[in-house]
């Protein structure tokens, strides 16, 4: 079997050269004379996949390592009879931990302190479910709005969206959508923003354009600057609002979702479904080589003890900052947009991320259950030493 | 016996009170009347103690838990017979972590990598030696200016100004002077700077205006920028050259030395000077209950495992920024300047700084031996797996 991957998904010729032929390509310039007698095609976003590029392929299975399937002519693949499949919520453990660790610099910057605050969540899919799974487990008052699932869903407190811009903490995971009955585009505007009382703490990880950045701007004015903003995704990127990063307690460009173990976990879902469409029974892939073991690397820090005799907030704050700290990332773009020696800051930031681990790489060893509780609802391992 | 101390020394209770009865008190407003019938005061820098302060008091001893004594007439006290002790030293652990977490900082974000690089250090004293020493462990081509030092001393690699000039990483770590044969006050002035090649770091802890900061902006901008700095101390403080803060890698409020575990060796040091004047036995004060260990705080961590089978500098740095990372400082004063609510940003972010560990309060778990010794190297307590 011959295979081609995209030269920067991670893993691909360790997990997949057992399968098959693999080759690494440019998925940038990926031409139909490359795939014409190729039977599994590896993407990432950067490659279109077209009935252009495929037709009078032999092209059987197109795997794309990513969430999103903009890049994906789906209806061509149909009609094509060529099997697909993406990598959904690959990243989600990447955007809570973004979350949590833009939550803990509020913390320790500013003593906003959210464990005992009310929490909403915009969004349930596979970010914003895992984002409200790690509060509910905290102990968090917390409650979700996403008019698109709530029906016959008791796994989650629903609310309106009245209700959640009532919360201290709103942690926005909706993607951006125009049509439909619950469009998102500006779905955050003047009219919501009003809604929200002085020391609201708002995390934008979803799409930009979901909030109405002029609205923000002026509101976070009216409010005399009393608005904690981490914004990560903003309306017109790789352009963004200046005005908007110089009032944001964090700036990022995109990367909420940028873990090492959610790329790997990428290819790791799609090398699965390709087993699966190859009929490998599970007995073949379980004796197999390949484990998820393998597929997905262990963090810088194994383990990490830590003194749990002090205020529990404070040591998962620090705990978070231990393995990744956003203030980093901070740091990084407001630098590069002061140099300004790139043209496009936005993408080469993006393009040279400083890798991070996932917060589910750490075992945190602590020696009271609380501590141990909090720590595991946070997305760490925990050892319970007590 | 009768002991007054500031309420913002740390530990002061628990360490004196077994010494005689201990009173806290506000140093900044401290009158002759409070100190007129103690036998010991116990200062921080707030506190000036004068002739006028203490003349007609029974105080006969005088302990401050800084390392400078700008704020103490000690002339009077030679001619009172008022013994005095300072603490020396104290912040010099914190002044070196700071300075490897400035370079973990550039190597995590621009890939500068400085272990392989000629390292200069100006000012041998209590920090610069400690700096020195790391550098020297750690296998480092280091070498350092301090003519007041070199003569007779065989410690170091002591070169000239010149010398310093040409390395890739500068760490200053002199006082200000402007009397003497050695005068640091513009040192670093625009003939020094033509000197320095693009691409070198200059890491500045010491005290604002050693560097000729409007001779510094020239020489970033004819370099094109490529010249990172790190600095701590400015030039006309609590007021800082906001140009030189935007083109600044690293920009933060003289915190260099605020580690938790040096603001209690401060007051570890003139517990210990005290005893001795008092001429309590070695006996009584190692028997004593107060050890040590528990004048000194252990930190958040305990101990980390770290995968050594990795890229040793990045180790490092990662190793580094999980205590102690200078993004977080950087972000805050950026942050509070740009929000200018308080009336004096830098000295609200001094007073309201947050508290952090030294390295050596850290157990690092390594496997190989190369990674042991650079991580010892670098402060940390090191616990060697292999
Ligand atoms: N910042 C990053 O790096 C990053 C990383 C991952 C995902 N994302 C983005 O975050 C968004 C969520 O990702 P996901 O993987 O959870 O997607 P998903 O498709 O699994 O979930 C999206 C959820 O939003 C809900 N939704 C749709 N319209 C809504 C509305 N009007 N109000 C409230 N909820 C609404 C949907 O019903 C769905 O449950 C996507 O837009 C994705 O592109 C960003
Ligand atoms: N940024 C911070 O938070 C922070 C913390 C601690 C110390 N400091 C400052 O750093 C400086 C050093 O502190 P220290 O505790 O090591 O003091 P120290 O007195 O022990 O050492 C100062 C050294 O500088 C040397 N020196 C004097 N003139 C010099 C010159 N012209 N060229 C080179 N070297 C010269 C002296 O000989 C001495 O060895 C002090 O000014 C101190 O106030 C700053």
């Amino acid at each position: 079997m011959k295979i081609i991957a995209d030269e920067n998904m991670p893993n691909a010729k360790a997990l997949f050269s057992h399968l098959g032929n693999v080759e690494l390509v440019n998925g940038r310039t990926l031409t139909h004379e490359q795939v014409k007698d190729v039977d599994v095609l590896l993407v990432r976003s950067v490659t279109k996949v077209t009935q252009e590029l495929l037709e009078g392929s032999s092209v059987r299975f197109v795997g794309s390592a990513t969430i999103g399937v903009d890049h994906i002519d789906l209806d061509y693949l149909v009609k094509a009879n060529i099997a697909f499949s993406s990598a959904p919520g690959c990243n989600a453990e990447a955007v809570a931990d973004y979350v949590f660790s833009g939550l803990s610099h509020l913390y320790m910057t500013k003593q906003f302190s959210w464990l005992s605050k009310k929490i909403g969540v915009i969004g349930y899919g596979n970010v914003g479910k895992t984002v409200y799974d790690r509060f509910s487990r905290m102990g968090c008052q917390v409650c979700v709005y996403d008019p698109l699932k709530e029906e016959g869903d008791s796994s989650a407190n629903f609310v309106s969206l009245d209700e959640i811009l009532l919360c201290n903490v709103i942690s926005l995971h909706a993607p951006l959508t125009s049509l439909g009955v619950y469009p998102t585009k500006g779905m955050i505007g003047s009219k919501e923003l009003a809604q929200l009382s002085a020391g609201t703490a708002i995390i934008s990880a979803g799409r930009g354009g979901v909030i109405d950045e002029v609205a923000l701007l002026k509101r976070h004015s009216q409010l005399n600057g009393d608005l904690h903003l981490i914004l990560d995704v903003w309306d017109g990127e790789p352009s963004i609002n200046q005005k908007l990063v110089s009032i944001a307690d964090i700036a990022t460009p995109h990367i909420a979702g940028y873990s090492k173990q959610g790329r790997e976990k990428g290819t790791w879902m799609v090398y699965q479904e390709l087993c699966r469409h190859l009929e490998l029974s599970s007995d073949v892939i379980s004796k197999d080589v390949i484990s998820k073991n393998d597929a997905i690397s262990t963090g810088w820090f194994s383990s990490i003890d830590v003194d749990s005799a002090v205020l529990l907030e404070e040591m998962l704050a620090r705990s978070i900052q231990a393995i990744y700290d956003v203030a980093r990332d901070d740091v990084r773009l407001r630098y590069k947009y002061r140099e300004n020696k790139e043209k496009n800051v936005f993408d080469w930031l993006r393009k040279h991320y400083v890798e991070r681990d996932e917060l589910n790489t750490c075992l945190i060893r602590a020696n009271n259950n609380d501590a141990c509780n909090l720590m595991g609802a946070a997305g760490f391992s925990v050892d319970n030493k007590s």
